[in-house]
């Protein structure tokens, strides 16, 4: 009999249906949850709905997400093959992420959403609560982009204003204890690294099958996503070998890096990334597993490298927002710094697009 | 033999090889130049060169465009099959156009691009340039907004600003006497419609095989690509008849109406449609024809009917500009006034992203 999808506490052992209600976290220790679910490789289709079989449900109000372009360029010796995210329905990865989690708050009956972020996931969790009918909230730090903030406004989402990003996060979790109120929780919800895994399956089909890759780490969701997306595949007996991870964090906030290396001498101010601005990822010691099992590294960069990152993807013809910039710094820092012989195919997730920070990009690029 | 992709003027009978050299009309009586190809239906791959054997030539640098999701809604009995072209990598379909036009101008050897456009095909044709290494110059009215001058800056493309419209048409064409220039001229040159013919191919092998297409029209490139797209297959044999057009057009420039059906007192001012501001298409007689073979029709809107249609969109979770919103009220006119009884299936492009402006958006839903 096959076993239903179900959440799963890697310290404690709580259990519990993924179909009969929603825990964001362990209800149990507090720890992050995991969903186990049987998966079969059977690709079918578009969009993220092509990964159905391999995903605990299934996405039910697509808005044209995933199936994203992968596109080629030789760069430094290397051949870089570049995963447009940013060509998402809201401009950002997050939309794979909101797409399973708004279908699975609508299949549970949910009639609201909250959620507390500055940037892209609250804008995706709007598009994707109205898409379901949802009534969103999205508590947002007082000093978040006006831009990103009128964006959620258009989807008729309401938005509460905190005083920090931690505040934020304070409010959204009272909120959450309403009745019949999903607290999306990006950070924790393993919904989204889940839904992440299609990029790996996607790259794979559209003809990635190289050495590495190189990812932005803030809440660690697309790190762990890439990772056991790869390791389905490798697996399913699809490809030979997991890629190595090239993890890229800011000298603002490095938690893995620490993690892996120390406490270190690095200083200076990476705030231009602020879309990988977190202090403690609830998912830290995953994240650090990845690093070393696959022989990978993180490097950091600061608000200087964001820029010339910035320059580098638009001669290149890729828009993108500051934060996914930070991946061209850091393929040249992992170059030097550990020298990576052997690697020649890299991955790189390009995941947020700049349309949505016309302002600010043109203050960086100092035209 | 097979002939090489040529120039023909179909009103003097001008001659001349596509790789010779470009002419953006006719260089003997000023009309505008078709491209005379043979093609044959072999789709292979992804984008826009997935249909490379039915285009006079190669996209060479291709940066995501085309491939386009197509997302079905029921809508007041109808079935609706929104075709996503806001999700090109500059936010507009106008970027299957600059692919082309592109490459076309790199394969002839061209340094530098001119282009008048105050909005998304200044953007796109900027784009383009960059990646294909050529220098781009944008001419463009001094009103157009900040924003989308400032992404066209970002790109690296040099701007001008001229007083009106008119008049950055006439700085255009004097820049585009200089050596080594193509003047992409989007208005005149052919390479847009035949890369507009790719949204038909798509939206059939997506499944769409309906009775009807809904269009914004401007200069037309869109509805004269469209109608010859499903002319392809109908010729082909891949459909049984050519979907009836519906062409939408506002208040304030409505040539292809009045073409149509005389002068009317239609008054009102629909200045938000922007991108279909056009009052002398180039190509006014050959779409007249498109709306009276297809046994079609074209309605007039106004503002007040554009933030219907944004408002409309929004609730199905597709952010568009208030251009692309026009296609909702032209559905509802068009079956209000002349009644379409038989027709169920409808493709609409969504044409535009809403997040280039935010500012302008919010004023409009008025949150």
């Amino acid at each position: 009999m096959k076993s239903q999808p179900h959440w799963i506490c890697r310290k404690c052992c709580f259990k519990d249906d993924l179909f009969r209600k929603y825990h964001y976290r362990c209800p149990r220790c507090g720890s992050p949850l995991d969903i186990e679910y049987e998966w079969r490789w059977e690709p079918r289709g578009v969009g993220l709905n092509r990964y159905s079989s391999m995903l605990p449900l299934e996405p039910l109000k697509p808005l044209g997400e995933a199936s994203t372009p992968l596109i080629t360029r030789e760069y430094r010796g290397l051949r870089l093959w570049f995963k447009l995210e940013y060509m998402n329905p809201s401009g950002s990865f997050k939309d794979r992420g909101s797409s399973l989690a708004l279908s699975h708050a609508y299949m549970l009956g949910y009639r609201r959403v909250v959620e507390d972020s500055s940037g892209n996931t609250g804008l995706s969790v709007s598009l994707y609560s109205r898409a379901y009918g949802l009534r969103a909230t999205i508590v947002v730090p007082r000093h978040a982009p006006r831009g990103k903030k009128d964006l959620i406004r258009i989807f008729g989402a309401g938005i509460i204003e905190a005083e920090t990003r931690g505040h934020a996060t304070q409010i959204a979790m009272e909120l959450a204890g309403e009745e019949n109120t999903y607290y999306v929780a990006h950070l924790w919800n393993p919904l989204y690294p889940i839904a992440y895994k299609t990029i790996a399956y996607e790259a794979y089909e559209q003809g990635f099958h190289g050495d590495a890759v190189v990812v932005p780490i803030g809440s660690g969701g697309l790190t762990l996503g890439l990772y056991h997306g790869f390791k389905d595949l490798y697996e399913h007996g699809l490809i030979d070998q997991i890629p190595l991870f090239i993890g890229v964090q800011g000298v603002s906030a490095k938690p893995v890096y620490t993690a892996l290396y120390g406490e270190s001498s690095v200083s200076g101010d990476s705030m231009l990334a602020d879309g990988i601005l977190v202090e403690n990822p609830p998912r830290l010691m995953e994240l650090v597993r990845v690093f070393k099992e696959t022989g990978g590294c993180v490097v950091v960069i600061d608000n200087k490298d964001v820029v010339y990152g910035l320059k580098k993807l638009i001669e290149m013809g890729f828009l993108v927002e500051p934060t996914s910039a930070t991946v061209i710094p850091g393929i040249e820092k992992a170059l030097e710094s550990i020298g990576l012989d052997y690697v020649r195919e890299v991955l790189v997730p390009l995941t947020g697009s700049g349309l949505k920070m016309t302002d600010l990009l043109v203050k960086l690029i100092r035209l």
